[in-house]
């Protein structure tokens, strides 16, 4: 945890902003993966962690604004549990590391939530497991189904706001904490050889993860198919010509997650073609890198990410016509159908949870309705403290290329004859975490190497 | 998958035991981590596994036993879906593997399951997630909290008659998969030195798991305090003259769990104490998998090895008085305070989501309600094609002695004077996995090094 400090200032500033209000906050339980008693590695709720810092499960809190009581609900654990578990703190003392001195037994948390209902509105967030959709359904009386229709906007909105602008101490403990993204990509990089599989390439990286305590950010993608975008690591084994794409990244001790990809040359030789259109995301990364500053809009981050790659893709020949043209219509989407970056923080999504609409678009910028662009999770302007992913990509996806073409989408655009000779070539993604600074942007930690003559070396020393 | 036969004649025996019925099977959905994208790794329920052996997220089924007819429901992946997860079978083509030719989209699901709730029964397992308890309350009308109490209690008793007796496609699939256990193992007890944290021990262990594609069959539990039954890995780092008890298994291709025990010497060499005491475990682990055969009550073997726990914790002077009378009123609880084994299959705790007592006790042989006698799971007689495991312990556990000690517990039998030399001692467990045969019982898969001396020399090797 950090200091009990940043846990009562983050409560303080909430209660600022939402005056007068009761404020509901539900920890994870433990999730079951065959049976009750077997679960999953426990991942505390990112809204609780934020602002108790408690990494526990069962554990709830209300917060009253109008008298800025905090309470916390939670068992102690029996002797017959210390047995299992060994003996662990009283919930007093963990919630005084918080700051918080009211702790109540979870029992009393439905009499309390009840008897508040009866007089003001209940604020809570919104809840993505099912076990905290029944817990909350229960105490407000609502049906299962309707429980994300009565979440609070106010408090939403105003969690939003603290959680966007990272504090000294988070960005700290995730620049620290980079060193192991590090690690597992440059392992990678050196396990990018002919005979390995992206099951055993997979499992080095998470690996390193768990052995420097973290959970995966989310499920490490290690694969020879980039051009398939989420694909799940198998047993395949790489061979000599392959691009191993590799996203992964693992969560700091506090839970603040690293995401990075890399994308590497199976045997450490890329081929011309690979190295051209590598070269092109390459160019597409740097320049968001370059052009990050407090005021700008990320969404034309994208478009400048986007720009980079229409102009690239030009350039050899796979795309045609007027570049402004081929952006405003978003053409660029055959070979990049995703948005240049989003928030990270604690969670890689960071705050996904409330819903991508209120973490990347605000009054001043819309989401746009364009294929391609319209997955875009991030387009507001940037604010010094922000953390924001850059990660352009250039893929070639057979099944869409030959919808766009028998539909003939942005064929004024697209050398579609050209585009025969890439249809095996896969897909290539680069990845950096950028901190917003006062006057600019910078690579988060020791940027991992990016440079294609620098990722050969990689592979090719032992 | 096996072949389709193989699930088609586990169905064809439910609808001969369970005539004229109608059954619902609701598959697992993928679990979020820290919100709805960004899943836990998906684990397929193993009933579904066991009757299906379908393992994506969002399946369901139902057999009209009446008609034999089986309906598999789910959805086909979209153009939209498959830029992201690469193209998949049609459900009709996952189906048809397991030999059912009737499939639906998901959302045929509930009006069937309403249209023949105003016929008969609907008749479904125990629910372990809350993602599962919802969807079977919103189709029978259900509160989430009532959902299990409407369980059918002659489905349970079915599937546990038919998946306690193994097959033998299940044995080979196990038996072959052992050799990762061993490896987890033999790779754990080799880092059994200085220096190195439980929290990196662990990671080698469940790497090797990853590295085979299988997901570990539960927690690893990795530690120098072995007194804690299910301690969690920290950072602690290990030094000579610990202890290291690692209890980790790893599941199958088709989700068949490991689940082994060893306890390592720290450096590669046990104290007296530690020898004699780890003997005794050993004794009693090797008493077990000598007496194991059909017909034999596996209540007795958990007795068996209590009674052997008792005999040499009397010889090193830790109990006193009458064997038989210690052992008919507990007192070896203080020292190995659960039960000796458990069905180990689909999940590691096998069919553990139908509730223990369905699957580890009958008509013949209840529960005792003596303090760690009823802990055990496993306790009626033994068949064929059973595979259970065989884990006995010694725990010296401060909280514990403390307590019986204040309370006279067992003080005729307990010398707790002699106890306080033993009070940092830590814990021994040993386990293996037994198949019980026609005419006695063996280890699956090859045994992993037990004896003392092959165990301190593996560790000593490099």
């Amino acid at each position: 945890m950090f200091s009990k400090e940043v846990y009562e200032n983050r409560r303080q500033r909430l209660c600022e902003m939402l005056p007068d209000s009761f404020l509901l906050f539900v920890g994870n339980a433990e999730e079951p993966f065959n049976y009750a008693s077997n679960t999953y590695s426990f991942r505390q709720d990112s809204t609780f962690l934020y602002l108790f810092g408690i990494d526990s499960p069962n554990y709830a809190a209300t917060i009253d604004t109008a008298t800025g009581n905090v309470t916390i609900y939670a068992d102690d654990i029996t002797l017959d549990d210390a047995i299992w578990t060994g003996e662990l703190p009283s919930v007093s003392v963990i919630a005084a590391l918080s700051g918080v001195t009211i702790t109540k037994p979870s029992g009393a948390l439905f009499d309390d939530v009840r008897g508040e209902l009866k007089r003001r509105r209940v604020h809570f967030v919104p809840a993505y497991r099912a076990t905290t959709v029944q817990k909350i359904a229960a105490m407000l009386g609502l049906q299962t189904e309707a429980v994300n229709t009565y979440v609070s906007e106010p408090l939403i909105k105003s969690l939003v706001t603290l959680r966007s602008t990272k504090e000294q101490c988070e960005i700290e403990e995730l620049e620290n904490y980079m060193r192991v993204g590090y690690d597992m990509h440059v392992s990678a990089m050196k396990m990018a050889r002919e005979g390995n599989s992206e099951q055993v390439v997979r499992a080095i990286v998470d690996y390193i993860s768990q052995r420097n305590g973290g959970h995966v950010s989310f499920p490490t993608i290690c694969t020879i198919h980039g051009e398939i975008l989420h694909n799940s690591p198998t047993t395949q084994v790489l061979k000599n010509g392959d691009l191993l794409l590799v996203d992964a990244g693992s969560e700091s001790p506090l839970h603040y997650a690293t995401d990075n990809t890399r994308t590497t040359p199976v045997g450490g030789h890329f081929t011309q073609q690979q190295r051209e259109i590598y070269n092109i995301v390459l160019n597409a990364n740097n320049a968001v890198a370059a052009a990050v500053r407090p005021g700008v809009f990320y969404r034309d981050m994208h478009l400048l990410a986007m720009r980079t790659i229409v102009d690239g893709l030009t350039q050899v020949g796979i795309m045609k016509g007027s570049i402004d043209d081929a952006v405003a219509n978003g053409a660029y989407a055959l070979f990049c159908p995703h948005g240049v970056g989003h928030m990270l923080g604690l969670d890689v999504h960071d705050m996904e949870g409330y819903s991508e609409n209120y973490v990347g678009y605000d009054e001043e910028v819309q989401r746009s309705t364009q294929f391609g662009f319209s997955a875009l999770r991030m387009a507001r302007r940037l604010q010094p403290g922000f953390i924001v992913t850059d990660e352009p990509g250039i893929y070639f996806i057979p099944a869409l290329i030959d919808k766009w073409q028998a539909e003939g989408i942005c064929k004024d655009f697209i050398n579609y004859e050209k585009l025969k000779t890439y249809r095996s070539f896969g897909g290539i993604r680069l990845e950096d975490d950028l901190l917003i600074t006062p006057d600019g942007g910078r690579v988060l930690g020791q940027r991992i190497p990016i440079n294609p003559d620098d990722v050969e070396s990689i592979v090719c020393s032992k």
